[in-house]
């Protein structure tokens, strides 16, 4: 299809809406209202809303609103997948409004899903902005780390890494001791290069265990267990001198590509929202 | 010392006392007065009551009410470390009335620390329970590994394994797919050969994409998630074909020892109860 489109990247938190036309954004819009924040039976108007709000132009949802917590299932598609995939098996819940659908993978007895990383990953290689085979990771609550082939999706892995910060800051033994910022400062590094035992469940206990001793200095857990975090998830995913292509940028960005350096890769950052826009226009084009 | 004593292993939610004559348990008791249930200043009259009901004899304490979250911190004394370091090392908050300390290691940028595991460890392999070569095995929320050599507890590590069980039922995604129940069976034995894999931070997000791609039987994953864990912790211990001691009963046992045998290791249960009144003893015996 072709002229002027609504592409909504709807997440389960946030919310971003841009007004594409001829692959160009003329406006855009971002606010809080992600997936979590719309009541029950609430999408009909909150769409209608949006879609009012910019000329009742055709929509494109992409991302959790497309979830079975969302408005509306709009399923899985099957790694490996691309482009023509994703525009071939949208869902329309009403007239004129499409979603896209997620990707998922099961085979080896390894079963992984994912809903709104597609588009900025396709879109990522679809516009240039990764080789057509390539690594890409995009961190968060749960990072998502795309094997690339021919500028298709061909495996993915996701991680429970973001999450599991959030959990022991919140609920464990540790998360007392896990004060102070993190960036990628000192006790960030140490906590990558601890990471090389593959041993987290014990050195999680050590964060505590340092703490009694004396050994850390207060105020300098948090970066450490997050170093361990993703220096453990950045080793499961990364042979020796490979390129990541980072979706990501701000904190995020330094964390994973210190990570990533000293577990041995390299990291290109990424513009995520130019990958989004680069896929969901692509999408749109390729819709029959 | 010698003559009759009460001994008392004095956790965070659990008590329990004996009284010891002569290397035999002549009483105990049982009860949920562990540290955390006791109000601030009330450990001076707990302990008075106790030790009443069982003729005002000497006490010998071990455990928790040792900690800074205790009655009065033992502190600790470094690996290696046997009965004889922990009985030259008392700490005695009142006249009659002596607690353990716990035991430390801070070598290698690696830190560890226990307390009343201790008592347990050198009583197993004191009265001959495990070899005085060995490596002993303490389920639990922060499971305890212990390398004996010679007699001593010469190195240990924690893993924060059972506290990561419970924290990911309570407070992860995948929580509310943790149903059903924990025991060594199929479900678990998958698990823990999943965690071959050494990758756990994926693993666990794969629990959920198993659920939503419905490629995992409802009530299967709080097995599934205890095999990753206890695999996990295993497979970071054990040497292929290495006996571990493992010093637990009932379900716990269960679960290890299957965990322990997947893992390529092999099992033998010790007596806990019995490894704990042979470390107080002798402690006590050698109590200056």
């Amino acid at each position: 299809m072709s002229g002027p489109f609504i592409a909504v990247d709807w997440g389960t938190t946030n919310r971003r809406a841009y007004v594409i036309d001829k692959s160009e954004v003329v406006a855009s819009e971002q606010d809080d209202g992600g997936v979590l924040s719309v009541p029950a039976g609430g999408f009909p108007a909150s769409v209608a809303d949006l879609r009012a709000r910019h000329g009742g132009l055709p929509m494109l949802l992409a991302g959790m609103v497309g979830s079975n917590r969302g408005w509306h299932d709009a399923g899985y598609v099957a790694a490996p997948a691309g482009i023509a995939e994703l525009a071939g098996n949208l869902v329309s819940p009403v007239e004129g409004v499409d979603i896209v659908p997620g990707v998922c993978r099961d085979s080896g007895g390894r079963q992984d899903v994912m809903r709104g990383e597609e588009v900025q990953l396709l879109g990522a290689v679809a516009a240039g902005l990764a080789p057509a085979d390539a690594l890409l990771c995009q961190p968060g609550t749960h990072v998502k780390w795309a094997v690339m082939q021919g500028g298709v999706l061909a495996d993915f892995t996701s991680s429970m890494t973001g999450e599991m910060f959030a959990m022991l800051k919140a609920h464990s033994l540790i998360g007392s001791e896990m004060t102070g910022g993190v960036d990628a400062d000192e006790e960030f590094r140490k906590g990558v290069e601890a990471s090389a035992d593959g041993d987290l469940l014990a050195a999680l206990f050590g964060v505590r265990a340092a703490s009694v001793l004396g050994a850390r200095a207060p105020g300098a857990a948090a970066a450490y267990v997050s170093g361990l975090l993703l220096g453990t998830d950045c080793r499961a995913r990364i042979k020796p001198g490979e390129t990541v292509y980072l979706l990501a940028d701000g904190l995020l960005a330094r964390l994973y590509s210190a990570a990533i350096s000293i577990a041995g890769g390299e990291a290109v950052i990424v513009d995520s929202h130019a990958a989004f826009i680069a896929g969901i226009t692509r999408i749109r084009d390729m819709t029959p």
